[in-house]
This record gives structure tokens, sequence and C-alpha cells, in this order.
């Protein structure tokens, strides 16, 4: 019943067009760690949009005269703030010096993912533009590069309304069941449960942040212990939908 | 640099004023399990509750009549949403079939953290009155009597705007750090880093819930492998104050 969460280290910078699920399989090896049916690899957002092109060079951005205002009045890079506005599709706040919105994903996050740490100079990160696929894309090469069953998220860090400090949340999820549905069981006293749906993914992604931020520039987690819950899933299962989120 | 997060078994049902540190204790040393220095034990806010007495009798409560009101428009106890709003310092949604709203502490979630569920019919626990102080309690009985330097998370799970399910977060820490700050740390190419805090005590919670959602009925977890970050701490860092909230 016991959980194992150990980093992946010695993933070298990830440039386009690589082979990411090689990449990760030479560390796992080098490290000499064995991979086992039912360990979930969580994987960086970061090192799968840089793997997949979802890079943007900023000095082929044209900022638009909104971006150009917001940017100026809050200190921020013109062209990056229009890199974000081109990744969304609602804007949730704009306020104070904070860009939050919803990507064309649905994830509602600060400037829609798009990131310049651990880029190179002149270049920002986007979010992939399809999370699953990319998730499900990693799940195949691992699993046959192990000869295992095994499962893949792709995580971000996202901030909380209420709540200080960021938490790992999975953005695309393959072969890993995203949420566990307790609607319908009951407590000891036959009660039903109030918790009844958890957000296993982002625990999963949460839990494996705790190791890879122990070791700095550490892409890759892997989470052992949780095989019953290997099974078909994606991350779109944990956005809301807009008719059932009280937050829109 | 593995993190290492197991369940602590056969916690009997808790009960006002019983000695908690005592009982988990005792289960842990049933279950053979060795204690370590740095070790984290997180806590279900539940059972926190019911051994502090912070359970309501639902029969002694008198609805006000918006609590009536609103029960009957929404198929819900009307003593158990006056309880509700009891223990609220605003109200923050009342919408559908959902009561939202911001507790004494500063906990925005919903109910308010009361809750029916695995407690005896016709009662509801709320939260704890000072969660780092039941925190605190736990980690100076915990570590005395296994003779540790160890941490102390109480912990809930609350729903999130935008995604679907809950997860684990931190209401009361002692011993741990709550949030681990990068502000002013830099990447590989020398810029600073977007995620600057990481909101470690919620992960911790998260990584936790995993473990004690396996094993149904289990109210107690310890997270070994993150020694580095016992420290002095408070589930309060965690509450985003209103100033600073873009969301209130």
């Amino acid at each position: 019943m016991d959980l194992h969460v150990f980093a992946v280290q010695g993933i070298p910078e990830v440039t386009r067009d690589v082979d990411l699920a090689g990449l990760i399989a030479g560390a796992v090896t080098r490290e000499r760690r064995d991979v086992e049916d039912g360990d979930i690899f969580v994987v960086a957002q970061k090192i799968v949009s840089k793997a997949e092109g979802a890079v943007v060079q900023l000095d082929q951005v044209m900022p638009s005269a909104m971006a150009a205002q917001w940017a100026a009045d809050h200190g921020k890079d013109a062209r990056m703030v229009e890199v974000v506005l081109r990744e969304s599709r609602r804007i949730v706040r704009m306020d104070r010096d904070v860009l939050i919105t919803e990507t064309r994903h649905g994830f509602v996050c600060a400037n829609a993912g798009v990131d310049a740490s651990n880029v190179p100079p002149g270049f920002v990160t986007v979010l992939p533009g399809d999370p699953d696929a990319s998730a499900e894309r990693l799940r195949g090469a691992l699993g046959a590069k192990f000869g295992r069953t095994i499962g893949v998220i792709v995580s971000d860090t996202f901030g909380r309304p209420w709540r200080e400090g960021v938490v790992n949340v999975a953005l695309g999820v393959a072969g890993v069941q995203p949420l566990i549905d307790y609607r319908g069981a009951v407590d000891s006293f036959g009660r039903s449960l109030k918790s009844t749906v958890i957000a296993l993914a982002d625990e999963l992604a949460s839990a494996a942040e705790i190791v890879t931020r122990k070791a700095a520039g550490t892409p890759v987690a892997i989470v052992r212990g949780a095989a019953e819950w290997i099974a078909h899933g994606t991350g779109r299962a944990l956005v809301r939908d807009a008719e059932r989120d009280l937050f829109r």
C-alpha cells in the first residue's frame, strides 16, 4: 500500500524534435532504476513543450495595442503579454500585475502557462497543444521501451485562489484514472461520503513535484505504488465544464 | 532523495478527549513501523475535530430563517446549513446547491468544512478551532513518544474553482515549512524562476491522501524523505491575505 516517489535525474537539456521518451528512458537506465508495471511517470510540461516545439521566439511577435499598453503599465514584456493573449480564449483576471486567463484547453492559470524560465533568452514556452496526446505518446513509447504497463502525467504548477503558493497539477493524463469517484459509497455509519470525487492525478502530480523540487532542474519523477489506478484516463476530465463551474 | 508515503492503519474510532497522539502512536507501533527524524505525519481533520470535541449535535441547533429557506429550496438539512453559516465569516457562493464560505480561519471551502460523513447520525464535525495549535500539540506529543523530530499537518480535502475533484490541503501545520520560496533563485539560463513559491504543505497533504485513500477509513499517513523541510511553520501562512487575493 506504500507509495514511493523518486526523481529521474540526468535528463539533458531538451530541444525540438528530440526523442523525449528516449531521453527519459536513458536517464532511468543510467540511474539504474528499474521500471515496474503500474509506475506513473510525471513529466514537467516544460520539457514536453520544448520537445514538441511549443516555443515562441519573442522577436517575431508583434504586440497588439492592448498587450503593449498593459505591459507598459505593469513593467512586462509586451511580446510575452501578446503570446499570453494568443494562448487564451478568455481573460479571467487582469488586475494589479497578474494576468490570469483560460487557455485554449480550458485551463485557468497565470499567463496562460507561457513561461520564460529554463528557456534560452528571447524565447518562451507555451503549453503543449494537446497535453493528453503528449501524455499518450510518452505512455506508448516509455511503456514499449521498458516492456511495462505505465501511466504518464504531463504536469505544471498552477496557483489557486485563496491559497498561497502554487501546486503541481495534471494537464495531460494517459493510462491513469484522473478522478476517483466515491459517489454512492458509504462511511462506517452507512452515510454517503462528503468528498465524493478525488482528483487523483492532481495529487499524483503534487507528490511528484516534491521530489523534483528537491532535485532542482529535474523534470521527471516516477510514482510507484498506485498501480490499481492504471486505467484509461485523460487530463481533460479534470477541467470543470463551464456549466458546472460556479466561478465563471 | 526519494519520498516514501505510507498509511497508518488500525486507528480506532476517535471520541472526545481521547489521547489522539496516543492512538496514532499505538497504531504505528502495532504495525511495526519505525518513526524517523524528519517524518511528517499527515492527520485528517476529521479525527482531530472528534478528539477536540469540534462536533455539533444537530437536534440542538435552531436554524435561522435564511438557513431554513435555503435548505428547503435545495433539499438540505436546515440545521446543518445553520452550522455552516455559524462557522463562516463570509459567504463566497450560495448558488445551485453549493454553499462555499470563508471560515473563521480564512479557509474557503464547501460547507465551511462542516461534515456529516464518518460521524454518528445526528452529529456533524466542524473544523478545529485552531488547526495550527492542533498540529503543534500532535507534533509535541508524537515527537516525545518516539523521541524524534517530526512534522505534523492537519489536512482536509477541498474543492477548487475550475477543476474537477477535491485535493487534500494543509489546514494546520507544525514543524514543517509550509511554503518554499524561490524568489530570487535563477534558472540554468540565469533568469528568475516563474513558480516562485511552492505550497509544499499542500503537496505533502495531497501525497498522503493517495495512500489514505487506498486504505479506506485510514486517517493518518506518514511522509518520509522530506526532512530538509522540517522547520517552524504554520498552516495560516497558506491562507492568502485578502489584500493579495484577486478572487475576493
